[in-house]
């Protein structure tokens, strides 16, 4: 019995700015941007989005897409690292809304959790509810990611922003994408990217040693959440490089093969934390794979010879076939975090559908990676039914749809001084309310649909 | 094959407040705190200790106390929602230290995340490192529960404060405790206990509408991050109530059994924020399944059968049987959050031990709750080896090791007035120094073994 991915849709913020925008503002070469990084468009969230907001919409659609019936879902699984609260998950908050609009206590049976780790928390999720569907067959579950990649005005992540969400069904005999029991892991505790409380101490706030209440906070110390993070970019993609080979080589033990396992691999999907960053990791692992060279990072000529590799016209052949068509949504987007590598399956899958290629069988190759640091690879083979259950998601028609805002509304909405929403909400969730007067619900927030 | 539980350990913080020194510093009676809700003491983090360092600690003692090969291990879950990061896990810093104490890259194919969903993470992360050894017998598993109950100065909460975490190493033919496929989950989005980021409009802190930069913050809206909850323990225990009858009848249909289930059960292992929390949840269960009330609360007189019967003899000597032994340690720890229902489970374990009692073959039954809310009701089975395993832990030999602290110390140590740890540490982590200097690593946190 095979499980897998049965049927799936997304939710992106609807407004974007284009990365052209930004780099003439910021005195950067646009070409940079656009012909070097991949990058189009960033999509960044309105007045009213937040991520519970873009999971209830994927999951909403999904629901609606394919006919679910949602007392034969066993469980809600999101992987985040935009979580709004300390306690309770964005599955909660997520299911609550789905009996909110399709009625009474249809998922009160239903199991919800979030999992941690930055940018591979929704890969964990799909994992283990694979490994659940094996277990009970009957039952089907839902993965949901959901995030907003925020980075600080002027720095160097600004340029890399997006914000949505990516929900599929977990099922037995699934009509897109099955998935074999060989997971390769590779883990390491490192700080290339990770997303803190900023500590203040009171006595520099208040400028005196008094520690007296400040806005309810009792303690010396008070600490800052922040949506943005803290990163070193370079340092990260090493992290990226190193943690993906290894898994990568893991999985080729796993799979118990000599062969050059990509080449087994119709298309390429890994973490796009921006369009090109795949194509720029990969060369790596595709000159080690082909016998192109052999792994030795102490010879210094080792990366001038991953440098000549990666301009050649074979890898550029390689990347155009395998990689590209998973970029695509990612240029017109931006990071999505958890969603980022499910996203580029559904424009792989879009692109093939659009051309109308028969993928029936093939397999596609998953390079997963977070920071902190963790990959998985793992690979899925794509199923006879796949397009009919695609045609229902129009990825591209949908991102055609975006809305362009000017610059200044741009900063406005990253600084919170937009008080409207810059797009009147249709047919979603809004982020209603925040209670701010009960003291027992304080923070408690509030969602409606929109018809 | 059998899957379960093959090995326990704890870490919890060494030094206590006496809730009698609290309730007369409350003007609380004593009796009602102590007699009423089973509290004794409450253990509260030194100054050197974070969620890291207590799942660290009992990882540390886990791998020391059984010997465990670190290449064994596939996979290391942590339940927690005293996450110091909104990107990196928990389990990610645990595994970290394990390599700096253990050495080089032991852990670099070991999975880890965090499971977040209040009270019941840890529950989740036991059911799927289950499935996935069911599916992976040779494998085993980690699961860690690390957490801090901390609650506002003179707030309702205040007495139930606790900190520290359990260790579990889930495996095939496990030495502790087996656990069958039957899991009911009982589940419903509500706001009972919650910890929301706080919002502060930038204006009310400056005094202007400039928003000018305000430490590092760009944004007209500040998020502060508590560690504690915003709560309403009345209504929370009424979520309580809720979901573990909902979950404890739905497990009864996964028996497919009408006779009362509880009967079978040695012990009854609850979610226990104070000690007394079960047996004053569980009357409900208690007169439900075994015939003494129908379920109808509309009727005014049902709460008042239910009032009269948990005072009866008969509840009362089915406490004592059943219940009292989980909440041994919990009267002397108070809340531990994620790791309540498994320090429970060795509360109970220890207790038989003491007595020389044989379990070997008994059931327990395990009522799980989160609040937001979830509850899950499952049960296990007692291995033949049980006793073995658990004279290793000595738990009520350690617990009557805590330090008494006076009650100045304590709410130094709550407001981050202390400026230095209150009692020595020896053979465990510690948080070293958090990065402030380099802007690319602000925020790290560096942990250190102390021998």
């Amino acid at each position: 019995m095979k499980t897998g991915i049965d049927a799936i849709s997304f939710d992106v913020a609807k407004i974007n700015l284009p990365v052209r925008t930004l780099a003439e503002a910021r005195n950067i070469e646009p070409d940079k941007l656009e012909k070097g990084l991949g990058l189009l468009k960033m999509t960044l969230p309105d007045k009213h989005q937040d991520a519970v907001v873009f999971g209830a919409n994927a999951l909403t659609k999904l629901i609606l897409e394919n006919n679910i019936n949602l007392k034969d879902i066993a469980r809600i699984y999101v992987g985040t690292e935009s979580g709004i609260d300390s306690s309770k998950p964005i599955a909660s908050f997520v299911a609550a809304l789905i009996e909110q609009k399709f009625g009474g206590e249809t998922l009160a049976e239903c199991d919800v959790v979030d999992f941690t780790f930055a940018c591979i928390g929704g890969v964990d999720a799909l994992q283990n509810c694979l490994d659940f569907i094996r277990l009970n067959p009957v039952k089907k579950a839902i993965v949901v990611t959901s995030d907003i990649a925020k980075y600080d005005l002027k720095s160097t992540g600004e340029y890399t922003q997006g914000a949505g969400a990516v929900a599929m069904l977990i099922a037995a005999d699934p009509q897109i994408m099955t998935f074999e029991n060989d997971w390769a892991v590779s883990n390491k505790g490192v700080f290339d990217f990770f997303k803190p409380y900023r500590s203040l101490s009171k006595s520099e706030i208040t400028g005196n040693q008094n520690n007296e209440n400040w806005f309810g906070n009792l303690e010396a110390e008070v600490e800052i959440h922040k949506d943005q993070p803290v990163f070193d970019g370079q340092y990260s993609n090493q992290c990226y490089m190193d943690r993906t080979r290894h898994a990568y080589f893991q999985f080729k033990k796993l799979k118990n093969t000599t062969a050059t396992v990509y080449e087994s691999w119709k298309s390429i999907i890994m973490h796009l934390p921006y369009a090109f960053q795949g194509r720029r990791m990969l060369s790596e692992i595709y000159a080690l794979d082909s016998g192109q060279i052999a792994l030795n990072t102490a010879d210094p000529d080792y990366q001038n010879k991953l440098k000549e590799i990666s301009k050649s016209e074979d890898y550029k052949s390689f990347v155009n076939e395998k990689l590209q068509p998973a970029e695509i949504a990612s240029s017109l987007i931006g990071n999505l975090y958890t969603g980022s590598i499910f996203m580029g399956l559904l424009s792989a899958l879009s692109h093939f559908e659009q051309k109308n290629e028969d993928l029936s069988g093939a397999t596609f190759g998953f390079l997963a990676y977070g920071s902190g640091s963790k990959s998985k690879v793992f690979e899925g083979t794509i199923q006879p039914q796949w397009k009919t259950v695609l045609s229902k998601v129009k990825l591209f028609e949908t991102l055609e749809q975006s809305f362009e805002m000017d610059f200044e509304t741009y900063q406005k909405l990253h600084k919170k001084e937009q008080q409207s929403s810059v797009l009147s909400p249709k047919s979603e969730w809004v982020l209603d309310r925040i209670e701010t007067e009960i003291p027992n619900l304080t923070g408690a927030r509030y969602y409606k649909w929109i018809d």
